[in-house]
């Protein structure tokens, strides 16, 4: 059968639901007359979707978090993210997330993708932006403890990778994409840009 | 505070659970005293976890399977993958994986990297491996119609970028490294690799 022919999604119902968690069940019929149930994640309440940054104080570096992750245990080092809240656009919640995680508020915020986390089980997506033109700013944030700001070349991801602690899909998806954007960027640049 | 002073977790709550899913509730306290609750997501009894395949026909193009996806409501182009059964290793499991979603065995797997997906709030690890030396030979799987597979360039991510349905952050991810890896491989070439 070809992707052509859209299933058709049948019943739904909410099957678990937790503060952060909501578990959906989809009966799905597919356009050969298979039928199946999946199970899938959405996020309760935050219909707004999230925005990831690709901050950049420099041409040649961008800057990574260390926070803890409760889901492995561990510190992780990551993009700077978060949630956007009701009421927010894409570029006020990267701005505000920027300036609560990294101490930076960014002159030019421009998009560079929307990524999903796993689509086959979860609706959640995430929008990457790149931050330029960034001057001093804090804004309060509600991490438990400040976060360890670190600012690494761009092109060395292959370095980020051998550290043990770069492991999250998007934020590594995301970097890869701004370094080539940049490479290009580099190749035919725009003396206005920074 | 540092993060050598690594949290303490105190009570683990199970609070929300279906088919797939299981939403935990952990009690954490960090270093500096903070206290908060975090919830995260785990795979109910998936405890071996997941693989995805860079898998490569020749050394220019790598295997690309369009899937509907249920979280998104859409189809989505995304790198062979799956969950790893009892039992099996890494690359018992990519070698099956890839047989039922692409109709290919593979005489060589090697380790690539382990993703995370959002370690903030989900354990979910996958290993993505580098499969060559293929050969066809098809396994039933349990999709619940035929995947279509497509073959691209993998120096052509950009292209794929621009599609709209390749957009799954861990396996943007897993084919950059997968480029790169090739590239500094051509720069000091073994004629036994393919």
């Amino acid at each position: 059968m070809s992707p052509s022919g859209k299933p058709e999604i049948g019943r739904r119902r909410s099957i678990a639901r937790s503060r952060l968690f909501a578990v959906e069940a989809l009966e799905i019929e597919f356009s050969n007359g298979e039928q199946r149930t999946f199970e899938r994640l959405t996020s309760n309440g935050q219909g707004a979707g999230a925005v990831m940054i690709v901050a950049m104080p420099d041409p040649d570096h961008v800057l990574l978090i260390q926070e803890y992750a409760a889901g492995i245990e561990e510190y992780a080092l990551t993009l700077p993210k978060g949630v956007i809240d009701p009421g927010e656009d894409i570029v006020t919640a990267a701005n505000r997330e920027l300036r609560e995680e990294c101490g930076y508020g960014a002159r030019v915020i421009e998009p560079l993708i929307e990524l999903t986390l796993a689509p086959n089980y979860m609706t959640h997506r995430i929008h990457v932006v790149m931050a330029t033109q960034l001057y001093e700013e804090r804004l309060p944030g509600d991490e438990p403890e400040p976060l360890i700001v670190e600012k690494h070349a761009i092109e060395d991801i292959e370095a980020l990778l051998t550290r043990g602690d770069f492991h999250e899909g998007r934020a590594i998806a995301a970097l890869f994409i701004a370094r080539d954007r940049l490479r290009e960027r580099q190749a035919s640049p725009d003396p206005m840009f920074w």
